[in-house]
């Protein structure tokens, strides 16, 4: 049994008119002898629509009942397209994430997928043609809701191809594949072929929100080719794979960037053990996600510590920095809202060097002042003033040739 | 446990200033001592919305995709309601039908309810004091959601209160209670105070919309208390209790009246063993119900039949007929869809002869023809022309007396 999976984002189901390209979508893989397990989103809109109304009832609304409340729209999409399929004589019937059942942990609002039973689906399977699920939700081992953060539908369809042994796992979407850089930023970002898990999960966590990061963890986890590519088009999309299918030697594959970011700076803190602690577990038991860290060399016992939160989170971090203040012996707090990240990401740069030079220069050519750096095997991440960025990426994204095809071909 | 059941219709939960009051409603009886299972619709528009959005993808909805789809409805009530609660710092959750489980069987869009379990509930109500539940949805034994039709959630309340052993089954609607006959028609209409099941179902049956006819089947068979009341006021409504709980010694407890009637005469057909099941064996395939029969005297092995189907399946009934009109000998088929049923019940009538006469001497004082009659043991029915409903239900109102008190008091 040939299996793939499809996954349609919000912009996809958004309409009967929308809904009929999916079915087309579908019945192309038909034809070709698949089985088919269609993921769907909620419609356009319906979500925030559904938090809208849950922020109307409630100041702070609670999250196993927001997750009953979420679920609800993808619970329509399902439905109505899988009347519009039985419509045209296709085999198919909807299942739920409780049906399945796609169990997850209890963390309401961003559950995480614990097990996937297959066997009523597999079962299904002999009997129908499509399966069309509804992403993002699962349930807990005592039958509550929970859904999976935004975009986690990507995850619930990379999940079950995962599963399934399922052949692909194609997401479509309103872009048609990954490209160098964020195309809106920079006229001359070019649509890649393929790109690596690793790669992509750098530019997932970055700018780029084509696929939701979780699914990409999974797909690398479970090694599950994802082909990214557009509900509005036939051409192909950018196939997302592991490091090894990919031939092209290049140095670095995109350009990220992340203006979600803001930075605080503890001055002439103690520099002993346990002083991290003291800073970063109350972030982290508030769910404060603290991005770059940077530490000074040590004068004297006492050093500088700077570190980048999101930029939502800066007053809730600030608030719990000035409880610790004392403990930590620091003289200042200082802050900055306007600063964002732009990120240079390649699998190519682990085995090359130069590339931070490369960059450097770059941007000083520009007169791009770097505020912090970090570096990851893949990846190198320069922190500098918001209103630069666009500037920066497109300086970076040419200083690299990313605007040409490799010169070595994709296989 | 004192347990106590409160059902809220649509118009009640339409909207936050709504629930606001439905909140007020369920404190009250927290502040008497009881656990409160609430029961909710969806918020009144939306399942017509659901449906004329499945009406836009097909032109014949599939019915279990139909029930996936309209159970969202209920599912975005109570996780609201469920919010509001718990802003209010009253320990309470949501139960959708799968999560108890109420279980079916597979009559989708119209399923009947099996069994409830209602071990996970006591559990819960040793936590919780309020469990807020999706009316109107089930699920049968495959995980698969159903609804209970239209009206269903007073199903579902009555069935729950019956499970859990609850004192009460309050149903809370836009009406304050349940009246000797539609005010709308008649201005004379009175409150009643009590009404017996029997006489409540047909009441229900008929134009009376207060309550889903089957819920006050279950009620019976459970002899579960039912007090049909008003969510915007304090007052008492009606009790919807056993025969010999109450006290009044009526004739007659209320005219009802029902204008989706439409009447089909076959003339001249055999009269023969057979051609009942002949007529109403294929009506019955294609789920027409058929109300009131009629057969003539037979004169020389023919008679003529004539029966009266719902309005808007008078069209497919008809077709019906055309294709067993030979089979059965028809001569000819008539047929009239501007007719109305107008009833007169009270289980008072049981021990009293006569009441048949003071209807039809009523009607004939304002020279309304009988169509057709029928009669049970506690309703007299008889078809009119639709023009005279209004005329028929006033005079028959007057001439039972049912616009003053009994005499006898209520207990």
């Amino acid at each position: 049994m040939k299996i793939i999976v499809q996954k349609f984002g919000g912009t996809s189901v958004a309409g009967l008119e929308r809904m009929k390209l999916v079915k087309a979508k579908v019945e192309k893989k038909l034809n070709q002898g698949y089985k088919v397990v269609v993921v769907l989103s909620a419609m356009a809109g319906e979500t925030d629509r559904l938090i809208a109304l849950a922020n109307e009832f409630s100041k702070d609304p609670d999250p196993a009942e927001l997750d009953v409340l979420l679920t609800t729209g993808e619970q329509v999409s399902i439905a109505l397209f899988t009347m519009l399929l039985k419509d045209a004589n296709i085999k198919a019937r909807s299942l739920l994430g409780f049906q399945i059942p796609i169990h997850t942990d209890k963390a309401f609002g961003k559950a995480r997928i614990l097990d996937i039973d297959t066997e009523k689906m597999m079962d299904l399977l002999k009997t129908y043609d499509v399966l069309v699920v509804a992403g993002f939700q699962g349930c807990d081992f005592q039958k509550n809701l929970t859904t999976l953060g935004r975009g986690g539908s990507d995850t619930s369809a990379v999940a079950l191809a995962a599963a399934l042994n399922a052949e692909m796992c194609e997401i479509y979407t309103d872009v048609d594949g990954v490209y160098t850089t964020d195309p809106n930023v920079c006229s001359k970002a070019r649509k890649l072929q393929k790109i690596a898990y690793d790669e992509m999960l750098e530019m997932a966590s970055m700018g780029a929100k084509v696929l939701q990061i979780r699914s990409v963890e999974f797909a690398k986890k479970y090694n599950v080719p994802i082909h990214v590519r557009s509900t509005f088009s036939d051409e192909p999309g950018t196939l997302v794979v592991k490091e090894d299918e990919i031939m092209e030697s290049v140095l670095v594959s995109g350009i990220a960037y992340d203006k979600d970011q803001a930075r605080i700076t503890l001055v002439d803190i103690y520099d002993e053990p346990g002083i991290a602690a003291a800073i970063f577990e109350p972030l982290a038991a508030y769910d404060i996600v603290v991005d770059m860290i940077v530490q000074n060399p040590s004068h004297e016992g006492r050093t500088d510590l700077t570190f980048t939160v999101s930029r939502k989170e800066l007053k809730d971090a600030l608030k719990i920095i000035e409880r610790v203040k004392d403990e930590i012996g620091a003289k200042e707090v200082f802050y900055d809202p306007d600063v964002a990240k732009v990120s240079i990401i390649g699998v190519g740069m682990r085995n090359h060097s130069g590339v931070a030079a490369i960059a450097f220069k770059a941007l000083k050519s520009e007169n791009i002042n770097i505020l912090m750096i970090s570096t990851s095997e893949i990846k190198i991440s320069c922190l500098i003033k918001e209103k630069y960025t666009e500037l920066a990426v497109r300086t970076l994204h040419e200083a690299f040739g990313l605007d040409k095809e490799p010169t070595v071909e994709n296989n």
